[in-house]
């Protein structure tokens, strides 16, 4: 299976699942059920849920069993983007495209919307059906430190907002993206090979190759702020430059910062050689995050 | 066992299992840890874990085994308070008698250091021993539903920030009162007697006191902001009043507010009578409650 058709197979089921998960519109209070929703189909590429299943998919083929927990990693990432596009964050007017969260719905509904999607991710995780009580408790533990303070999501917010370009070093950098992006990335193939039933041996793999596409991500991203225009990217392009932020771009510039994608894209590839055909999908999934730099 | 006595016993515990469950000051970011602290050691009653507890021990001795999910409770309060605080939302410079944690920290580190308690507070959960895994997997979903948009502690704040006491009906006030700060007194109850190994008609019982002292406790927050002197309150006083908040003061009037607390706490004890000696601690609860609208 190619990654196109493998992502045309999952991404129907992933927005369902979602729609599922999510209150209605017309549910009180509307407007916050309208904000989690403005900001969960916003169009984004869920590229983190469909990681999940992949994972899982290496190791059973029942991938649908892992839709909640799918569903409930990209609201941990849609809540990410609510807060940091927030004024006294990096202050984004537009995301995907369209007014950020709090440009739509005011600072008060956007950031009571993002403490709902992450309150509301552990619960549709504490919900799934079809899998041992166990898998789901250690998913909730995994997606919490994944996007919690320590070598995670909003540690390395924090680590983010305040470093500068010209006050860091390559190694200090490396753990602000790790952290930042990594992290999930990283815990959405994991938790999904996880549920799917991976051992010791080969979590420790998946593990391995989500470390590496999830730093690459970000490196790519810093990659894009600099080079697409603001119409393709969906946001202000230039801006991290602008505000002097420490990017891979800024740092190591753009040649090394593209080299250093390479080089852990063929570590990711390398990482899911041992789970041979089962892995293929995964590897061709890093391939895919390093073709957007291009 | 008295209160005074049970509260004596069990405090200690309490601040224990949150200073092991929270990052030490100096793990990085040391500013976010910092800030996590500063709110959670502010001088908190602790009530709800202590309600937890009381829960438990109702139905097992063991109550010890509940700590952590007890921890995780006031992290999820706090968390609350934080948000709650900051410009956007009730715009407060103090809390408990301190400069509110975006008046110490900044907002962009009050914003992540209550997003990293709310994600922390299931981690604990998840982590916690000696209770079985689907038990724990059961208490993160009835947490996620008292804090979440439906009936829950979010929800609640959206439509408390939406109403007024000139266009507000005394049942759609209860709503929000039960919602905003019920759902989450009596989740504490609720997840303290069902993992102290309730079965499900003594849980309805608890359930049933703990929506009713959930919803006394916000009628006498309400009085008690008309009432009670700054420096006693630790918050601004009359902020309600002054920005024409709906309160039960304020729709209800002082005497028929206190009317309501006489009779939800009468009914909070009929609620646990079945219970027998088994029940007397919760239903003193009911009554420390009631005395602080004196």
């Amino acid at each position: 299976m190619t990654l196109e058709s493998f992502f045309q197979q999952v991404r129907p089921s992933i927005e369902t699942a979602l729609d599922g998960a999510l209150p209605s519109e017309d549910r009180s209070p509307p407007v916050l059920h309208q904000a989690m929703r403005y900001s969960v189909f916003a169009g984004g590429k869920r590229l983190r849920p469909a990681l999940c299943l992949a994972g899982f998919r290496a190791f059973s083929p029942e991938w649908r069993t892992a839709l909640p927990v799918a569903a409930a990693i990209e609201m941990i990432h849609t809540y990410s983007l609510i807060h940091d596009d927030l004024p006294a964050m990096d202050d984004d007017d537009f995301r995907r495209g369209r007014p950020s969260c709090h440009k739509r719905f005011g600072e008060a509904t956007a950031i009571l919307a993002g403490d709902a999607l992450l309150t509301l991710a552990f619960e549709t995780v504490a919900r799934a059906g079809g899998l041992q009580p166990e898998r789901l408790l250690r998913a909730v533990r995994m997606l919490a430190e994944a996007a919690g303070t320590i070598d995670g999501m909003i540690g390395g917010q924090v680590l983010d907002v305040q470093a500068t370009a010209s006050g860091i070093d390559g190694s200090a950098l490396e753990a602000i993206h790790r952290a930042k992006t990594g992290a999930l990335l990283a815990a959405s193939v994991s938790i999904g090979a996880y549920l799917g039933g991976a051992d010791a041996a080969r979590l420790a793999d998946v593990a391995g190759f989500g470390r590496s596409i999830g730093l690459a991500f970000q490196i790519v991203d810093d990659m894009l702020d600099e080079t697409v225009p603001a119409e393709a990217l969906g946001k202000t392009p230039g801006k991290d430059r602008e505000h002097g932020k420490a990017t891979y771009a800024a740092v190591h510039g753009m040649e090394a910062s593209r080299r250093m994608v390479a080089r852990l894209t063929a570590d990711a590839m390398e990482q899911v050689r041992p789970l041979g055909s089962d892995g293929v999908l995964l590897g061709e999934f890093a391939r895919h995050l390093e073709r957007r730099a291009r």
